[in-house]
């Protein structure tokens, strides 16, 4: 398990691609962002932006898995107060391959709560021809390392 | 169809509740967020956190939903390039009730592309006992309405 004191300011974590397909978009956004460019392939201003992009929210939800995967399923992660300057910065089409890394900005501990601190990152993703196509700026409270464990 | 012209810094559009269920809260994190105290009802960590709780980017993705059917749909918005000062307040549980209001913060015409425009809103929804849950700060490039339209 990975507690605060593993991570330091500029620190990288290299994130697992991960390929999106047109079924998964359509189906993400039919529910969540049912806007014409986001379901419809046909549709005149879906062919006027170049066809079917994915929600935003469905890019962020790629990148909350790809984050799980690579560090926060082994990290005593609380909760996280929110992200900032989340940023969609080019379309995601269908059979993208999304791959990123995480920087560690900040590692600090709480004040109020000394068993645990905010651990702040920044993140972008690149698709395959490595235009960014996403980015944030992320918060999570995490634990600090029990007296009692050995790192 | 509603055009920049339609949207004036201070205006209120009410958002249709909305309720999530264990089931969708589970099945999401499942995909995008598999932390167990989003899919592990019995898990120690979840029982700790006083019971499953929905992922913060399920919550997004139904604030994503709400706006659509409360005006979006009807907008004629380009793409948004993101959001800022994102929050989760409140955990989301099984069986809540969502709702909430947009307001207009800034509506500003593009001095590159005159043809549309910046509409930022601030956004925060609430749970059935008032607690805000979530809040967001929005961005979307939205057209003008065209000289041939009338409003």
């Amino acid at each position: 398990m990975r507690y605060l004191e593993d991570f330091v300011a500029g620190q990288r974590i290299e994130l697992a691609p991960i390929t999106v397909q047109e079924p998964e978009i359509i189906e993400f956004a039919t529910r969540f962002d049912p806007q014409a460019f986001h379901v419809d392939p046909g549709h005149p201003t879906t062919l006027s932006l170049g066809g079917v992009m994915a929600s935003g929210w469905h890019t962020a939800a790629l990148f909350m898995r790809m984050i799980v995967d690579a560090y926060l399923a082994d990290t005593a992660v609380l909760t996280s107060p929110g992200v900032d300057e989340l940023r969609w910065l080019h379309p995601v089409r269908p059979g993208d391959t999304l791959c990123g890394e995480v920087i560690v900005e900040q590692v600090r501990i709480s004040e109020s709560k000394p068993d645990r601190g905010l651990l702040s990152t920044r993140v972008v993703l690149h698709n395959q021809s490595d235009e960014a196509v996403f980015s944030v700026k992320t918060l999570a409270f995490v634990l600090r390392r029990p007296a009692n464990e050995l790192p």
